[in-house]
């Protein structure tokens, strides 16, 4: 039991048939047709040469088939993942170095560790810091960065930079420098891609194919654009006319490698490592739960920590970069009728041998062409009707949001995620540091007690009961402390003070030091604290404090009890709303 | 009224009465006394000149008085804040050097500016952040710090380090060079002001004396330690013996001067003046309200944040250091009568009578005494039995302690603090992620639904209902979807799921999602997602969203309703708990 909870391969593995390896093999063909360009265009991305790609969509693959345990997930290299390395590496090397390549693989190992450790320890709880806000801002603003910085590729100019400013500034500054044969390359693929998104579904629908197969051979229209991009390249050798192509590329399958021991490095790439782990695995486990709803399965977020950080660690270990569940990719080996995770296996298969046969073709492929992918498919990542619907409906989620999206595009990836994690939390923080409470009369001839703001209530001048509709802990501690003190200064013929705790399902260490001063300065000032309706679980916890020992007054059952203790029947007063 | 809001000094100053000046300039006198020897000793603790300390107690105590809220805060250098500047500043400058004075300065200016710019803002909730188990942890770890810290005067030998290892360490390695007069005059101190803490009061009340007055002539024992240690030392002449005195202290009022304008140092000393700023503010809080309580009197935080803040400011343009509100300080001032802050700015005029004038005779005060009073005032703050106590009550609150205490203690007061705050936040949001669900049925022949686990209900195997116990937010979000997709595959004949929302208090962007998520996964799986007993303000927002447009089921005013609506009344089951 505990095997399979580890190895969910035994799950599917022993009643794999012929029909489920059919079904598989469909999937893979078109997910490896996907794939291809998809991992030599996000090597790209990340600044890196294309076979890193090619290694990160092999291995890991394999892996993740034996440990996740989404169906149809499809690991490899991604857009927002290759950004972030892109960005993690820039301040340690030249993109493309060897030293550079070796951060990229220490990356993956990192990220690999960190997943793996948080699955094992089942910390998948971490991610809940990634508010939805927050991630769809970020994905957002990064799909901006990334299709903003492969223009430098389509106009075939020299630019740099790892956020909008300056990416901007820097190609304003050498779009002087464009060369029309790259442009020509470019600004073609990018309209054949564009026009093959909006247009070929009906049109293959028009010559009788089925929606659903339409709909998955418009996915693959990427892989024609390389197709005829690399014939034209190699045709009329667009090299010598400075259209920048994908070049030599090693020839055959990745060696098995150490990653760097330089604990400077991994320092230095530890947070870079952590952003990648947690933001790649939202993104899966979203995914991946998403589609598993389509049939009724479900995904075990914890193994799929130690799914995808076994993938990653196989990555590095194979000389390939971090790698998460691509969406895109992930929806269409769904849609081909993927049933288990050998249709990944299977995809690997397709890729190995692309890196046997097809590289001495793959050094033709102008990267113009690549970039036109980039930009088209992370042009589908940019939500921004989701800002006026996060607006509409909260300004608190939408201020995190703007923050994580202003971040990302004028400052880096990583400050507008961590800017926007911090503002979350400190938002929600604030939002229960202020709760409901309100000043409590009885309703006349009942045992109810309501608001008396809002309804017409009895109240006995020297016996305020405040009910606080929130749990009690840190950070609204100390607002009770002053709406305690306020009540005690407007109502100077206080004499005992009934706090009604029944929305109350946690009072915490800092709660309880809270309530403990407030005792004591009642106490100070001639006022008994009573409580009442106190839920079982908190009081079990409160037996035993110094709270209820030293408490100057008692503890109701019920709010009604301690009304007919404490008020003096003869004194009410009437107060209408 | 708003003028009085930002200068509170309008609030007392005109009805200032001869009875008042009394009672304040009694209390004055006795701070001042108290005050002398503890500002020398923490400008001594922060590694700054003598004068500095001096300097911090001038100014900033008649700043407070016009823009401070509390009656009875004494404010002045203390020592958290200051052992907190003297580790500031170590990386940047050897102590006592003037660029490490002017490190001092900047400090208190930018902890004022903070200060301030947050009373102007009103984001005095910031301080929620810091829980009570962090910062008892904090005040604990710190003073075993500082106390270790001063037994290099003790002794009278050279140490450094600025936590518990490299102090300990430094200690041992020196132990050897001990001066015995720097010991004598040291451990004498010591002594006398341990047993005056313990044995005066009895003995001050065994000559008649009232025990207030017993009490408040106790805590100005260091005074007496100083007056006799400093004769001794100059009728001696301890220095020609190796005993370190404090030496020459400039005679006169402090000038008036604009700090650093240095933007790096401004960068460098940003984390360090704002962990100052809500440490002190924190405390000063928490005295000054414990002390109005007492009097029925109360503080506004915001503006205690505006007095504080003007306070630093007035500290770093009179060449002082950061300033707060002291615990026994504050107490003593109460105890003897202080009934308006006009009490601080007597004192003020008593240090500033010091300054002019007792400055010879400070020359000849000995380091070791100062270090004494030091041990002996710090050693009140360190709190052992808080950590039983917080054990005991909950372990969430006990590991954000004890990780604050450890890593004070064995790093520094900036990591342990830093690490307290975040882990408090992350168990709590760990804590909620996970809230209380059950699955309802309703209780036989009424209208109300309980937990399936725990009650005899009746149940319709086509219709769940699940009730959440919590506000839904993004820490619980992902929680929420996962406890639906098990339900869905738990459950394989489910048609229609309703979810109880009577405890639901808030539904942010992200929880919004999730449901969004849910309702279409249920949809893809062909059950049908209701909601019964949403409130009225969730309800309220979640009108107009895609949630609502797109819901799979209906929105149910009540759980009865959507029963009657939703079970096939003839194929109940009955479940015993």
């Amino acid at each position: 039991m505990n095997l399979k909870r580890y190895l969910p391969i035994l799950d599917w593995a022993p009643k794999y048939g012929h029909s489920q390896a059919t079904s598989d093999l469909v999937a893979a063909v078109i997910v490896t047709v996907m794939l291809i360009p998809q991992s030599l265009a996000y090597a790209l991305l990340a600044g890196l040469p294309a076979q890193v790609g090619l290694y990160a969509s092999i291995l890991p693959l394999v892996i993740y088939a034996v440990f996740g345990t989404s169906r149809t997930l499809s690991v490899g290299p991604v857009a927002v993942a290759s950004l972030m390395t892109a960005a993690a590496l820039a301040p340690l090397a030249e993109a493309g170095t060897p030293e550079y390549v070796a951060g990229a693989v220490l990356l993956a190992v990192m990220s690999g560790l960190m997943l793996t450790l948080m699955g094992i320890l089942r910390l998948g709880f971490l991610a809940n810091f990634l508010s939805h806000p927050v991630i769809s801002g970020f994905i957002t603003a990064s799909g901006i960065v990334i299709a903003a910085s492969q223009f430098k590729h389509i106009f075939g100019i020299q630019a740099s930079g790892h956020n909008l400013l300056e990416i901007g500034q820097s190609l304003f500054l050498s779009i002087g420098d464009t060369n029309l044969a790259t442009l020509s390359v470019g600004a073609g693929a990018l309209l054949f891609l564009v026009l093959a998104r909006k247009r070929l579904k009906p049109l293959l629908m028009g010559v009788g194919l089925a929606p659903r197969t339409a709909d998955i051979l418009t996915k693959t229209a990427p892989i024609l654009a390389v197709l005829v991009t690399t014939l034209v390249a190699w045709q009329f050798q667009l090299d010598s006319q400075g259209v920048r192509l994908v070049g030599d590329v090693p020839r055959g399958l990745p060696e098995l490698a150490l990653p760097s021991l330089d604990m400077g490095l991994w320092q230095q790439l530890a947070v870079s490592a952590l952003l990648i782990s947690v933001v790649g695995f939202v993104e899966s486990v979203s995914v991946g739960q998403t589609l598993a709803a389509k049939r009724r399965q479900r995904i075990d977020p914890d193994q799929e920590l130690i799914g995808l950080g076994t993938a990653n660690l196989g990555a590095g270990f194979s000389g390939g970069m971090p790698v998460t569940g691509g969406f895109s990719r992930s929806v269409v080996n769904f849609d081909a009728g993927a049933e288990t995770p050998a249709a990944g296996a299977y995809a690997a298969v397709g890729i190995a041998l692309a890196t046997l046969f097809l590289t001495p073709a793959i050094a033709y492929l102008p990267q113009a062409t690549l970039a036109a992918t980039i930009i088209v498919a992370v042009s589908t990542l940019i939500d921004f009707p989701a800002l006026g619907r996060t607006w509409r409906y909260s300004r608190t989620d939408f201020g995190a949001m703007l923050a994580t999206i202003v971040l990302t595009l004028v400052h880096s990836v990583e400050a507008g995620i961590i800017a926007g994690v911090a503002l979350s939390i400190g938002l929600f923080l604030y939002r229960t540091s202020r709760p409901h409470s309100a000043v409590v009369g009885r309703v006349p001839g009942t045992e109810h007690f309501r608001n008396v703001l809002r309804h017409d209530v009895e109240l006995c001048p020297k016996v305020t009961f405040l009910r606080v509709d929130e749990s009690l802990y840190f950070a609204n501690a100390r607002f009770l402390e002053e709406t305690v003190m306020d009540l005690l200064t407007r109502e100077p013929e206080l004499k005992d003070l009934v706090l009604v705790c029944p929305a109350v399902n946690l009072v915490d260490a800092s709660a309880l030091e809270s309530l403990e001063t407030i005792n004591e300065r009642l106490k100070d000032a001639g006022v008994r604290l009573h409580l009442s309706e106190v839920k079982g679980p908190v009081m079990d916890r409160l037996k035993g404090t110094e709270l209820l020992s030293h408490l100057g007054g008692e503890v109701y059952l019920s709010t009604y009890e301690a009304w007919q203790r404490l008020t003096d029947l003869g004194k009410l007063e009437r107060q209408i709303a």
